[in-house]
């Protein structure tokens, strides 16, 4: 018996309040939303754990459906903005190992704030921008 | 003239950490991360603002190199893990109106904490459900 939640939500062994579903991938409410209409867009195959192993045509259909999530969240909810999250790795977050991105319709006044940004040091982004370019 | 940052980035008008480019896309570092390494991947195309206007070609191949980018932050800096973030409109956090997927590395004890996740009220989810859906 496969034990991920979100595999028994694909074969409908688990409910789920579905939203979209196509050939290759699911859409369906975050059941502990961060504000109302949050909703999760996963790859339908359970082969992979997050972005660095899902297939390429599984993350185009996957990133393809939540394009098409948002416009539903914005013009279905009057949404003011909808921002799109991916934690990959237990340190950025995930919970459920099967690759989901988050599709999170924003309201004037949610009070949702965003992560704080910050400065370089001088030469430290250079230095980044070599090791990270060296492999692309 | 055009005074999108990012468009002025793709000219070679004002600099950057790039550190991957092809034919569609560019990537370069966030000059002011969240954490070290934190990337930004855009589509070089300049006729979108974000999610809700962006092409499906222009998406699919942005979402395409932030997975690439996200393999190469893991190996070239040792991450943890990374978090994929987008902000569409400015209630979302939305500062330059030019399509672009933040790629953030995370590290053990960085101290960045997600949103806080709520519950729904009772019928909340089946109500917003259906209206999501009647739009998908």
């Amino acid at each position: 018996m496969n034990g991920c939640v979100f595999c028994r939500i694909v074969s409908g062994d688990l409910p789920s309040y579905k939203v979209y579903e196509d050939e290759g991938t699911l859409a369906f409410l975050d059941i502990h939303p961060v504000s109302p209409g949050h909703t999760l867009v996963i790859p339908k195959s359970s082969t992979a754990e997050n972005i660095f192993d899902v297939s390429p045509e599984d993350w185009a259909a996957t990133t393809e459906t939540a394009r098409k999530v948002a416009h539903a969240l914005e013009k279905a909810l009057g949404a003011d903005g909808v921002n799109i999250m991916m934690n990959n790795r237990s340190h950025a977050g995930q919970v459920i190992y099967h690759p989901h991105i988050h599709v999170i319709p924003r309201y004037k006044g949610d009070g949702l704030q965003l992560w704080k940004h910050k400065d370089y040091k001088d030469g430290e982004a250079e230095s980044l921008k070599e090791k990270i370019s060296a492999l692309l």
